[in-house]
């Protein structure tokens, strides 16, 4: 990295709908177009694509010839990547290290996942596919069975109650409020949240993200180049992977993950920075207790404190360390091998105060963290606005 | 490139199988173990799993951690990369960028697919994810039938016979007799051949690779860095992607692949190399006329004469381009998302003199054509002894 970094010129999200009438195809091509327009790029090096369920929920592999030609760029190196609900995060890493080869210069990589219109076995089972199929998912748990193990786990041994655990979800869907293309356009309250019907003790329906279909694209090229796109370029001061055993019964410790605080601590560490210098935060939402070991993963919150953050009012948008901003996977939506792509995008909107309605004052720094499967791999990316 | 190159230091095969007994996980953890035991590593920073079938054939997908934790290596960044049948071709060029970026300093690249143990209407299926859902593989066609046209029409404009044609499988065969981790040990003859049961006119049996489970791996680490681990490293000269329209329907020209073409010059253009200083070669003949294409797109023969090469003898181990020295996708075998990794692993056993009894004399570079889907994804790799 000592040559020269890697900047994002250019972003693109399509609105995430569970009634989407679009195909794989159409979502990408519908975010990439965004991207390519925003950042006013005239040719693409190479395309990294992300995604988790494509051959399982499709029966659609080869994704990166597949959109690089409806996109009419035939011709260019392309790819998919995958780590389950991580995937959009990890092509990000990929994308980035291209650029630094010094074999790719101006990238496209983006992520997309299509999940409604199947039936809530196929999904369940699509879900399943980040955890162990031999040893884990043929014992009939369902991944919002684990996560729910996590949190009975986390709120018995922290003493944090369902009421604070609350606070989350209702704090992304007020956000969501101002995010035209979030999933969830409705204000809920704790008392919504507690009153919503059981989906695996002790999670409830708000606190888990719901099935939606997206893509989001960023463009990258190298920092020398940026400003000949953009006078707002974002810079990749970090971009970090780690991976835990894939699966929950082989952790000592399940209110947390490990392969969060190694990645996080890489990536201050790369970035020369430390969790006080975040101006603005996403973190992994995909059930509300998630949420709250990140922000104490990251660095953010003492073990099992992280909802004190969410409750003195240091998350929202005005406060200390506005959090999913957007409205989070919990309300902005969660098409899970995008997800991670949308955080970057977002990001990158918040640090060149393109967020519209949605934008907090002046921030220099974000991070976004995006978990696949349970914590098996999480990237960790620190953009900063240079 | 400019700082170091990447090179090859250790490498690892399982033997292809279609009645294997072998998880997925089980394979993949075989070929790492013994390339880790080649290169004598004992880190690894980053690891990178080609596959292309595992979500839609074990209801499995997050292969990266699933893979790292069954070999101890938990913590590290890794991750799936697909490009249908190129997987493991495209997942070597990943890891080549990974290294050159600097971020990664050892990495283990592999790849593995497991297809035995399910009905032929599913690996049929599995197959047809590498062309357009939608649009094509809705009409019923199979990969084969998609195959079979391009092999009419070859064969029609060419004035090539089958009995021409065949000469590619029986060479396979024949070589892969002196390869003990070969699927296939039957030596066969062009009678053979002709006389084997129709697949999809004008395809036969013999003209086919077959439906087989393996996992390749290799260790790569900075040319720099190579000698500490290996007297004789081997040196990507260069690693190339190429992409075209995802469905045969789109192509003006269906007897060439113009991803080959591409990949194939851009690739002699950074090795500084031409087709004359090739030594030793792998084509990607998942059906035998695709392996005469090889031989056009690659810039050893003229158009439509790729076959003279075979009737010449000069594709023999002991001809000026020994081709498909271990037994090719035909009858070594073709686990289609890990056949792109067993063309690097054999061309490094070549070059360095491990070859055993498939070695040709003294070869100083190689080249390695791996095609996903129908020339969708071409990668090619010129790999060279220093």
């Amino acid at each position: 990295m000592s040559m020269s970094g890697v900047a994002v010129i250019g972003v693109g999200m399509t609105p995430i709908s569970s009634t989407s009438d679009k195909s794989l195809t159409e979502l990408f091509v519908q975010a990439a177009k965004e991207a390519i327009d925003n950042a006013g790029i005239d040719r693409v090096d190479a395309m990294y694509v992300g995604n988790m369920m494509s051959g399982f929920l499709q029966h659609q592999e080869h994704l990166g010839p597949l959109m690089a030609s409806a996109l009419g760029k035939e011709g260019v190196p392309t790819y998919k990547v995958e780590a389950a609900c991580a995937s959009g995060g990890v092509a990000m890493n990929v994308g980035m290290k291209a650029v630094l080869s010094g074999l790719d210069k101006i990238v496209v990589v983006g992520a997309v996942e299509k999940m409604s219109g199947y039936s809530t076995p196929e999904v369940t089972t699509g879900l399943m596919m980040a955890e162990d199929r031999l040893k884990v998912a043929t014992s009939g748990v369902t991944f919002v069975g684990l996560n729910a193990m996590i949190a009975r786990e986390y709120m018995h041994r922290f003493k944090v109650s369902h009421e604070i655990m609350a606070e989350l979800p209702v704090l992304c869907h007020e956000n969501a409020l101002d995010n035209p293309k979030a999933q969830f356009h409705k204000r809920i309250t704790v008392s919504d949240v507690l009153k919503s019907p059981l989906v695996a003790d002790p999670l409830r329906l708000y606190d888990c993200s719901g099935i939606g279909d997206g893509a989001a694209v960023v463009i990258l090229t190298s920092t020398e180049e940026a400003r000949k796109f953009t006078d707002t370029p974002v810079e990749v001061a970090a971009s970090s992977v780690a991976s835990d055993t894939l699966s929950l019964y082989q952790r000592k410790d399940i209110t947390m993950f490990e392969a969060s605080r190694k990645a996080a601590n890489e990536a201050y560490g790369r970035a020369k920075l430390t969790p006080a210098d975040i101006d603005v935060l996403e973190v992994h939402d995909a059930f509300s207790v998630l949420g709250l070991m990140a922000l104490e993963d990251l660095g953010f919150a003492q073990k099992g404190k992280g909802a004190q953050l969410l409750v003195n009012g240091e998350c929202n948008r005005d406060g200390r360390l506005p959090t999913n901003t957007f409205g989070g996977l919990k309300a902005r939506g969660h098409p899970v091998g995008a997800s991670g792509m949308y955080q970057i995008a977002e990001l990158t909107l918040q640090l060149t105060q393109h967020a519209a309605k949605c934008q907090v004052p002046n921030p220099s720094i974000g991070l976004a963290q995006s978990i696949g499967g349970i914590g098996s791999t999480v990237a960790v990316h620190i953009l900063r606005r240079i």
